[in-house]
C-alpha cells in the first residue's frame, strides 16, 4: 500500500490540518473534528451541518462556506462521526433560527444523528433532520437500510444551503433539502475498488476485465459484476437504472462524479454520452458538474447523479456559493 | 485495461465532445480540436492560447475564460498539438493586441508552436511565445531540452491571463509569463505509472514499494527510485529540491498537485506539510491550490509547485478569473 500519509492512525487530524492550512476561511478544529466557517454562525440564517465518514472528500469539508454548510463533522474512514461530534458543530451554527442535519443514508450516520439531534433538542435547540437515500442502484446494502445517500448530498448541501442564506426559516429550508433529494437519484460504477488505509488492502477484488454495477461509495456490492464494455454502453445502464426509477424530463442537474482515481478526460467522455442520452429522452442538461466530488478513496470509477430541476431549483443552484470545492458568483 | 471511453481513436473527440456539452462558456472546435472562449476575443485586450498534449486535464482547455486563456489546442494523449491548431487559435483569439503563446517546455510543443508563430508573423500577427520551464528534477528529459515545464503553467496562464484582462500591452504581458516561471519551481513524484490508452499498459512498471522521485508529467524518469516512505519525508525531498535551487522566503504561492489518483485526503496530509516546511524555512504559503490540476491520466503521485510571490503578483493571483477549473471572484 503507497499512501501520501504519516501514519494510518493520523490520516484524518492531518488530513484536516493541511485543509486549516490551506483555508484560511475555515475554521477547523482538528481535535474535536470539526469543520466550520472561519467567520462563525450568521444570525437569523438557518445553521447547516453534514458529516458522514472521511475518504469522500472533498464532500463534506469542502462544501463548507458562505452558500452550502456551516459545519462538516468528518469521522473516520468510512465510519461515522460520534454524537459529540455533532453536538458541538450544531451549538457552533446555531445562528438563532435553528440547524438543519444532512444525513446521508447508513445505519451509523443515521443513529449517530438522531441521537445527537435528540440531545441538542433536549438543550433547547431546534433541530431538523433530512435523509439523503438517492442511490437507485439497491434497496438495502452493507451498511444500510432503504436506499444508499451518495452524489444529491452535494446537491441537497448547495440547494438547501442556497435558500437557508437567502433567510428562509428551517422548515422551508428542511422541506427544499427533501424536494432536491426526492428528485434526485444515483447510480455507480467501481472499475477496481478502494484500499482503505487501515486495512492496508482492496475492499473486494475485481477481475481485469470486470466492472462492478451500482457500486456504493464504501464498495458495497451493486446490482451485478459484469464484463467491461465501452463508455457509452456503460453510461446507458446508469442512465437507465435512474430513468426506470424517475423518468427524465425537462431540465437536468447531472453530476458526472469520479470516485477518486478515474481521469477527468474519462469523465467529459461520460458526460458526453449523458448528455445524448437525455437528448434522447427529450430532457435537457441544463446544468452540470463534472469532476471528483464524492469520491472513494481511490477506486476507479464513476457515479452519475441527476437531479430534475425546476425554476426555483435552477435559481438556487445558480446561487452564489464560496467554498473550497465548489465556489462561483463571488 | 479498463478505461472510461468508447474507443482508442475517439478518447479526444469525445472529451471535447463532452466538454462542449458542459460549458456553454466555451465554444469548441472538436473537428479542429480548438477550445475557445464563446464569447469571442475581446477587443484590444492581447490573446492568450496555449496547448500541448492531452492527458492532463485540466489543463489546458479547464483554464479557458474570463482571467486565464483566450484559446487551448489540444493533442492526442502526450503529443503536441499540431501548428494548424495553434495558428487557427491564434487568429481566432487576436483582438488586435498581439497573442501570447505559452509553450511547455518539450521538444515536440517547442518546435510546432515556433513554426506556428512564424507563420502567424508572416501573415502580420503579434505573437510573443514563452516558455515554462519549472521542474527541477533534471536538466533534460525524454522529451525535452532543459527543464520540463509543469504545474507553472497554471501559474503562467492565471498570471498573465490576469494581466492581460486588465489591459496591459503583449511585451508586459509576456515580461509577466516570464517572471512567474522564474519565480516557479516544481517537483513530482509517482506512486504508479499511468496507463496510455493507445499503448494499453503501464508507461513504465515500479515495485510495490517503490517511488520515483522527480517524475515527470508524462512518465517520464526522475532523478532516482526509491524505497517508500511517510508522506513528511517524501515532502521533505521535492521541497528540498526547489529550495536548493531557488531558496524559499516571504510569501509563496503553492500547489499541491495531484497526478490523477491520489486521493484528495492524501493532497490535504501533504499540504500540511509543506505549509509546516515552508514556516520552518521562514517562508509563509499565503495562497494555495489542493487538488487535481495538471494531471497525468491515472498515474498515482504528486508534485509541489512554488512560486515566489510579491504584491503585484498576489494581486494578480487573487484577480477574478471564470474557467471551467479554476473560478473565483465572479
Amino acid at each position: 500500500m503507497k499512501k501520501l500519509i504519516n501514519a494510518v492512525g493520523d490520516v484524518v487530524p492531518d488530513t484536516l490540518r493541511g485543509m486549516a492550512a490551506a483555508h484560511p476561511s475555515l475554521r477547523v478544529d482538528v481535535e474535536n473534528r470539526i469543520v466550520l466557517r472561519a467567520a462563525g454562525p450568521t444570525p437569523g440564517k438557518v445553521g447547516l451541518v453534514s458529516g458522514g465518514g472521511s475518504g469522500h472528500e472533498p464532500l463534506h469539508a469542502g462544501f463548507v462556506g458562505y452558500g452550502m454548510l456551516d459545519a462538516a463533522c468528518p469521522g473516520e474512514i468510512f465510519t461515522s462521526p460520534v454524537p459529540d461530534q455533532m453536538i458541538e458543530a450544531t451549538k457552533a451554527v446555531d445562528g438563532g433560527a435553528g440547524v438543519l442535519h444532512i444525513v446521508k443514508n447508513y445505519t451509523g450516520d443515521v443513529l449517530n444523528f438522531e441521537m445527537a439531534a435528540e440531545l441538542c433538542a433536549e438543550e433547547g435547540a431546534h433541530v431538523v433532520s433530512v435523509l439523503v437515500d438517492d442511490d437507485v442502484a439497491v434497496q438495502d446494502s452493507t451498511y444500510t437500510a432503504g436506499r444508499r445517500g451518495t452524489g444529491a448530498t452535494l446537491f441537497v448541501e448547495k440547494m438547501a444551503g442556497a435558500l437557508a442564506e437567502q433567510g428562509a426559516p428551517l422548515e422551508a429550508v428542511a422541506a427544499m433539502a427533501r424536494t432536491v433529494d426526492a428528485r434526485s437519484r444515483s447510480f455507480g460504477v467501481a472499475f477496481s475498488a478502494c484500499t482503505v488505509p487501515a486495512a492496508g488492502k482492496p475492499t473486494f477484488d475485481l477481475g481485469p476485465d470486470e466492472i462492478e454495477l451500482g457500486i456504493g461509495i464504501h464498495g458495497e456490492p451493486g446490482r451485478s459484476r459484469e464484463r467491461f464494455r465501452e463508455a457509452r454502453e456503460i453510461v446507458r445502464v446508469a442512465m437507465d437504472a435512474i430513468d426506470a426509477d424517475l423518468p427524465f424530463s425537462g431540465d437536468v442537474l447531472v453530476m458526472v462524479n469520479g470516485m477518486g482515481a478515474t481521469p477527468l478526460m474519462e469523465l467529459y467522455v461520460a458526460y458526453g454520452e449523458v448528455d445524448a442520452y437525455l437528448r434522447e429522452k427529450g430532457a435537457t442538461a441544463t446544468r452540470c458538474l463534472v469532476g471528483d466530488y464524492v469520491t472513494s478513496l481511490d477506486m476507479a470509477g464513476f457515479s452519475i447523479t441527476t437531479c430534475l430541476l425546476d425554476a426555483e431549483l435552477t435559481s438556487l443552484w445558480d446561487h452564489p456559493v464560496e467554498t473550497p470545492a465548489l465556489r462561483w458568483g463571488r
